[in-house]
């Protein structure tokens, strides 16, 4: 078998077999397939397209390319979710510590990523002590025994995904469903849960600018997932602002705990909800997602959500104290208000922008080595639609450098759009792929 | 501007302007630009196209990639020509003597490369002393004394095209048409000349496997070399079996120079008529194609095209004698025959199958570093459509070597398709794109 021969017949659109989908995959992952073969494969594979069989060959050959997860040690069924990213997104700092509270077990490897704000390790390091260090023993014994535990992701897994993913990136071959699929659903199939919910952004700041394209997507995430032998379901959800008010690790931390606590309603728990009532009825937890929306707010009401997190936290080496004393959290020496320089509505937030200005304060990484500040970012004070006199504030800025804060408030201020006239917002939630509707 | 952005815009469609592709090829050619990143390029051409002014611009980027010659120190109008490639052509060996023989001027850069037999300068070095190793003004004295100089391709001519090409032969992005339509004129543009004709193969042994398609490259072909501001005409010319009787390099130049005296008429003769017809007229030597080609055979028949190719020999080292008297080239050890094993018609004959028996003689290179054994190949006997009883002769194989020439006469057998049908041929030349017709 020859990779030229492979890279002509995809380019004359022909299917690839399975036999010759492992061979390509196994190939590049040992060094044998150069990069530039690969690459021109790539284009080929975006402008020609794959077919179900294709993708999922290539989504296995993938997950095998490296370590794969076997979860069997943990009891009962296990649950995964993955997010194709958005700003301000800490939907996982909510959604797991509420779904392991009503007895689904969450053994989710995450990772840190490079970003706006980091991932949710990242995030959870906020908590003094905190580790994700954990053996794969203690990682499955902690699950057995509280529900609920998060690692980093094992330096093997789908090697192949690490290098395509960063050829990809500089080829112009980001942008095509087959290779997204084999992206995703390869780290969260080799990650061993039995029950994956995708979260499926659409809009300004995501590669799927539309909801149809973003259903395309998550019909086929979902069918290879299947076709993989999970229970899979998926959330089209907009992206048209940020999600929720916080921007910057501690302080999604924050707002993730208000949520868990009962003192936040609105789009971020809205969504937490739509996910976990997916991860409830796929797993038979719950018979209909009406059903599974009222177990999880009960475990709010009731305050397990909430003490789960804290259990999580102290299992892995960190202060719970400050869930429930948030003002323990790392703090910025710094907050200043963003005025809004005329009245009006605001009609658009760039999100993009957003999370930018939170790099830029420290809160993300630009390259693998940065060190992450916790403590800054930018809490919104408006969200769409909502009113605003001139020289009330827009969003609060977290800081630890008077300059940076200052370039802050200036960049946070074009992030806003005011206007005059009505602004119209599509849905949060577009659509919900799975069982139990 | 980034490369990956002018992948996403080619990919997508899009036109690159004049200043991207010059871009790119610089950055390509300096090193700058990975070759992951100009194999995702070369396959978005090839599957989204580029239209005439891309192709100009890509052209003419490679062109001036490196060094380009300036022939004007030779006098009058200089000509040259190209193949799209076939087994057994040794048409330039026929048509330049006779086409300089005319008076039109042939100054002519040739490679080596790869394959079945040598290029035109491995052929010509069958005469003993012949060298191509003239310095550039050794050249230009040349070709203003005796009309015709022959030299090697200079080290830096289109460098771009050097690494594209070696690249494209491992990503299957081959068979583009501005990709083959700028490998091609960019050469011929950097090697000077003012007309350029060229000869486009279709059929089963070359990338154009259709006369439409031919067309659709030659149109391309004469369309940039016309805006690049050459004279520029096109042979479409069929590639069914090997070009005349001869593969290999000495067995070549002595069927050349059958055809220089006029002992030989056939295919090759009529191609090379067709060539240098179109060659003269474009020049503004004759005013038409029949006038031309009446002005050709002249030369061949008072024996001054032959008379020509004896001058440049001798101009170049070579030991002249061999152009009158043939058994003085290099003679294999071996000649044997090839028994048909029934009787019938030759249906068809396998060419580049041929061509391999040819080079498993020694006859061409597989890598740079092999040598040439001018000596061996093969001669046919019959051709198409020819009838052939049991036990005649399909072919002579001349070799050094006993057990490779056993090798030789099985594998010839194999070359050859006889059959008791009808056998239906197409004619040798399909369409002449030029003017004068």
């Amino acid at each position: 078998m020859r990779m030229t021969d492979l890279i002509a017949k995809k380019r004359d659109g022909q299917v690839l077999s399975t036999e010759e989908i492992y061979y390509m995959i196994a190939g590049y992952t040992d060094g044998s397939i150069p990069d530039y073969q690969m690459s021109a494969m790539c284009m080929a594979i975006l402008l020609k397209g794959m077919n179900e069989q294709e993708t999922l060959d290539l989504t296995m050959a993938m997950t095998y390319s490296g370590e794969v997860l076997d979860l069997s040690p943990i009891e009962g069924i296990k649950a995964d979710k993955h997010s194709t990213g958005g700003v301000g997104d800490k939907t996982s700092l909510v959604l797991c510590p509420m779904v392991a509270a009503c007895g689904l077990k969450i053994a989710k490897m995450s990772g840190r990523g490079l970003g706006h704000t980091g991932g949710t390790i990242d995030k959870l390091e906020s908590f003094p002590g905190f580790s994700t260090a954990l053996s794969e023993k203690e990682f499955f014994e902690n699950v057995n025994r509280h529900g609920i535990a998060l690692i980093g992701q094992t330096a093997n897994l789908v090697p192949a995904d690490k290098k395509l993913y960063a050829l990809r990136d500089v080829t112009g071959t980001v942008p095509s469903i087959p290779l997204i699929v084999s992206s995703i659903m390869s780290k969260k199939l080799a990650s061993g849960a039995d029950v994956i919910v995708l979260d499926v952004k659409c809009g300004d700041g995501s590669f799927m600018k539309t909801p149809g394209q973003a259903l395309e997507l998550a019909e086929n995430l979902t069918k290879i997932g299947r076709r993989a032998g999970r229970r899979c379901a998926a959330v089209i959800t907009d992206m048209d602002q940020p999600l929720g008010f916080a921007v910057g690790n501690a302080l999604e931390v924050k707002e993730a705990i208000a949520v868990l606590k009962g003192e936040q309603e609105g789009d971020l728990l809205d969504l937490c909800l739509a996910l976990g009532s997916c991860m409830l009825t796929e797993a038979g937890f719950a018979g209909s997602h009406a059903e599974a929306k009222e177990t999880l707010k009960m475990s709010i009401r009731d305050g397990r959500a909430l003490n789960k997190l804290a259990e999580m936290v102290r299992a892995q080496g960190g202060d719970d104290r400050a869930v429930y004393q948030p003002e323990l959290l790392p703090k910025a020496a710094i907050q200043v208000e963003v005025p809004a320089p005329k009245s009006g509505r605001v009609g658009r937030i760039h999100a993009e922008a957003v999370g930018l200005v939170s790099m830029m304060l420290g809160g993300g990484r630009a390259t693998k080595e940065d060190v992450i500040d916790p403590a800054v970012g930018v809490v919104l004070r408006k969200k769409l639609g909502d009113a605003v006199a001139e020289g009330e504030s827009l969003a609060q800025v977290h800081a630890n450098d008077p300059e940076k804060a200052k370039e802050a408030v200036e960049r946070l201020q074009d992030c806003f759009e005011l206007t005059s006239g009505p602004v119209v917002r599509g849905p949060l939630i577009h659509q919900i792929l799975g069982t139990g509707l």
